[in-house]
């Protein structure tokens, strides 16, 4: 069953990419149907089993029976697409144009990984897993690969980093487009470090050098050497009123979603006037650790027409949203405040809804 | 009589202060009720005299009536906001969110400036002419001022500049929305030189220091000296399919209008693949020597999804836009490409517009 609501915005349809409507932003947790899809290929079928290879002491081949049999914990995370808000870079970065929702929050359950290494035994000569999917085709038209990413073996054998082998999504099992039956979810970090349809589990002795992690998901600056994109960079989002809606003269509450990769989001601040003016926001509790934080401020419109929002979060560590993207070719983690442009109307009745 | 298009795209309700809406832009003239609106200050009455003073040797007192007597051209003129786009602009710069189609294309009938001039007879010392709206009121909040704008005496001495005291625009007297009953039209330059509700012409020894001359309308750059913003800088606009519209798979003709202050367009481009592909558009005949000249260029969207065109101009001289703006305080001159997200469905009807 590919389970989609009708009002997921279509980026793509073959592969299918899609982007969360903002009604469903309105939620702490994002309906499955309504949750953001990123596919690099077509939707893969999947054996049912789950190798872990390698350099280990005890190489596994898991059922996913096997799985449902270990102890699994469920934790809300907040997964965003490397690319979210590519659209809005200048120069035009290559790569499937998401606009700013490519974005959602999801009780994920599953099997911690740092269970599943400690089984399988990583030897001492291991100093990164990769992580493959079953999802597969030729990589920007040349060579057929699977999807695949890695991380660092400290990382991944980290139990506080509560990295996953999910077999649910929001108390279901997974569905096809998020990765059904075994996705990883690594929190913090962008989404494709969340391997769907995962298939292969490498302990390896070197660096994964795929392309996904090569040359895909790297940050190519114009003033820098290249990085691989990793942890969520802090950013908020303004969910109501939703971008191009046509609302009231009266006064309202402006309110959305702030997160950052793994560190706690203690400020957000609103823009109104078009100025230079911020006002705090409040804060409302995180989801959960690894999940969006709900934010919210008064506002009263200065009058009829056109008005731009902006809000603008920092983090603990004192991170903050730049007011333009460091850009980057790939177009990667663009975490630039946001100008939402909305229509005040004598008679306006909310109206509207951002693409 | 206000007479507005109902999707005439608000701005601001108080001054008014509107866009011109997509479906105006199809036509190479834009209707006056369609033809965005850049006001400063509250519609202003106007006394129905023209006053022509300063450095002249014959100072004068024109009326309506002898200003309708004297000989009178017609010429397209494309106008647009200096601040057109600059919502567009990272960081967000001040002044009223303008997006991108504040723009548009009148008929505009009037008395040449120079013949104007030359019945007043500036003298030896007059560098610059001044021009001063009937509209007024405070600066800023601060001192009350009235709405005023100068050119070099060159180039208001110039009959080949076409600057026209305007009566009549597209066949019709002058709305009070676009300065009846006297408009300056200064073809080639951003619309803030085009001073509505014109009321005194003073030919100055000495340079103009109004401060929509000399504070508002300056390029205030982050690396160079601040610049009086004057001629309009190239820009390609595309207009079918508008931004946001939902369109069919079939093949089609993507339709916009290029234009310069002054220079003639000699290519346009497309862009559709989000890429850096470009492709050469078909150019039509300019609409007039100071207006815009249409453009076409097929094309077939390669599947279901988003998609993102993106058009730009060059000049005979080689100027061309670029791909992210200069930024500015003001957030003036914004020609940068657009990157213009439309939805493509098998079952789409050319639905939707551009805000």
């Amino acid at each position: 069953m590919i389970d989609r609501a009708d009002d997921l915005i279509l980026v793509r349809a073959s592969p299918f990419n899609a982007e969360t409507p903002y009604r469903a932003l309105a939620k702490p947790i994002t309906p499955v149907a309504s949750h953001y899809v990123r596919c690099n290929f077509p939707l893969p079928s999947h054996g049912g089993m789950l190798t872990v290879g390698g350099s280990v002491a005890n190489p596994l081949r898991l059922s996913l029976a096997d799985i449902a049999a270990m102890p699994a914990v469920t934790v809300p995370v907040t997964l965003e697409c490397a690319g979210n808000g590519r659209v809005g870079m200048q120069p035009l970065p290559v790569g499937e144009p998401w606009a700013g929702t490519a974005v959602g929050t999801a009780s994920w359950t599953g099997v911690p990984l740092a269970s599943v290494l400690a089984l399988a035994g990583p030897d001492s000569r291991a100093v990164e897993v990769a992580f493959l999917g079953a999802d597969n085709g030729p990589y920007k038209g040349g060579e057929t690969v699977h999807f695949g990413r890695s991380l660092a073996i400290g990382r991944a054998l980290d139990p506080t980093a509560l990295i996953l082998i999910a077999t649910m999504m929001n108390g279901d099992p997974l569905t096809p487009d998020h990765g059904a039956p075994l996705r990883l979810v690594v929190p913090g970090w962008y989404g494709m470090a969340s391997v769907k349809w995962l298939d292969r589990i490498e302990v390896r002795d070197g660096p994964f050098d795929g392309p996904y992690q090569v040359r895909s998901y790297v940050y190519e600056w114009d003033d820098g050497l290249p990085e691989p994109v990793s942890s969520a960079r802090v950013r908020a989002l303004v969910v109501d009123p939703a971008p191009g809606a046509v609302i009231g003269l009266g006064p309202r509450t402006v309110r959305g979603w702030a997160w950052s990769g793994g560190t706690a989001v203690t400020a957000v601040e609103l823009s109104t006037d078009g100025g230079d003016a911020w006002r705090n926001a409040e804060l409302g509790e995180p989801v959960g650790d690894w999940a969006w934080r709900p934010w919210s401020c008064d506002w009263t419109p200065g009058g009829e027409g056109r008005h731009v929002l902006r809000a603008r979060a920092t983090t603990v560590t004192g991170e903050t949203q730049p007011d333009r993207p460091r850009w980057n070719r790939q177009g990667y983690g663009n975490n630039a405040t946001l100008a939402v442009v909305v229509d005040v109307r004598a008679n306006g009745r909310d109206e509207g809804e951002g693409r």
